[in-house]
């Protein structure tokens, strides 16, 4: 209770339910993890696509802006690394919180990386998508040309060749672009989100 | 052109401008700047709720969403602020790419830091709010007790007091919480945003 008598007390806030509520679907982060050249960022493009001709409120994070804007300060260093995603992790939390179905595509290697952006997510806000495909495909693929050049040992620490990937133990989504073509992969997503009440 | 002729090319990537034109409103960064105290917060939530009703995509960035997750690593020297506020026009501009009208209320008291934060957005999209309100009312306000803190010397480098507050040179808005009431500050703005057809 105001116990000052003379204010009237406008309750202002617009909370994440009543977001839903407006939007037609929850603020989820869906977070896409896997080797390069496995298909996230193919997926997540694809995926938005889909999400925003239904009419979501739908927006990607990944390399291409974050690391020139936010992150442009961080180097490759297992700490600046770490940093990196730690902000990415914080800045879906706000995409989520303010309703937005945000789709994250990032290497993310390392398993307690990703925990800690889930751990610091209300529970089921968090989607971990593994984007499946064998490092001798992903490397046939090399979209980017990465791998020929961490072969060529210009690049260390890169992720499948000289730096682990750690695969998610218990991921909500398995999507096998190896397998599957990009058309089904995004529909299997959309029968997730819809059988789970996301969207 | 695309020279591999077994590609289909998919043009899937979902620009702003297809975002405004299903939100029916712009995408933009209302920066609200102005002293402790001034009614910057209040200002920003009141104006989020009206923006909501009409049905806009709106979000609020401020100190308690921020300094508590993204920032949490930032403590108070004049590195350390500058960085603050580096990030959250950043963070800014990526709701802004998303097509979100979002408020952004953080005291923010020098010049350089706020132009930096305009030149990185396109033309048009920064709309620099100052909350006007003079010091002696802002500290007879107080609402956090931090003016009574800086003045017995328990906060030092505290803006208005120990610290300069440098006023927009030529903001778009400018808002005087002194002067008018919440409703028609709220108001002036809303009727700025129809406009400039930003809404």
């Amino acid at each position: 209770m105001n116990k000052n008598k003379n204010v009237v007390w406008h309750n202002t806030e617009i909370n994440l339910d009543m977001r839903e509520k407006q939007n037609h679907h929850k603020g989820i982060v869906i977070w896409f993890t896997g080797l390069s050249g496995s298909g996230k960022s193919t997926v997540a493009t694809e995926l938005q696509k889909a999400l925003f001709e239904r009419g979501c409120n739908v927006y990607i994070l990944d390399g291409d802006n974050v690391r020139h804007g936010l992150n442009s300060d961080l180097g490759f260093s297992e700490e600046d690394r770490e940093e990196n995603i730690r902000r990415i992790g914080e800045v879906a939390k706000l995409f989520m919180e303010s309703g937005t179905i945000t789709l994250c595509s990032f290497i993310s290697p390392f398993r307690k990386d990703r925990d800690k952006i889930r751990n610091n997510l209300p529970i089921g806000r968090f989607i971990e998508t593994y984007i499946d495909a064998p490092l001798d495909i992903c490397e046939k693929r090399d979209p980017k040309g990465l791998y020929k050049k961490a072969r060529n040992g210009e690049i260390k620490d890169f992720t499948g060749i000289n730096s682990p990937y750690e695969k998610p133990e218990n991921p909500e989504l398995i999507i096998q672009t190896f397998k599957y073509s990009l058309e089904e992969n995004v529909i299997q997503i959309i029968e997730y989100l819809e059988k789970n009440g996301y969207i």
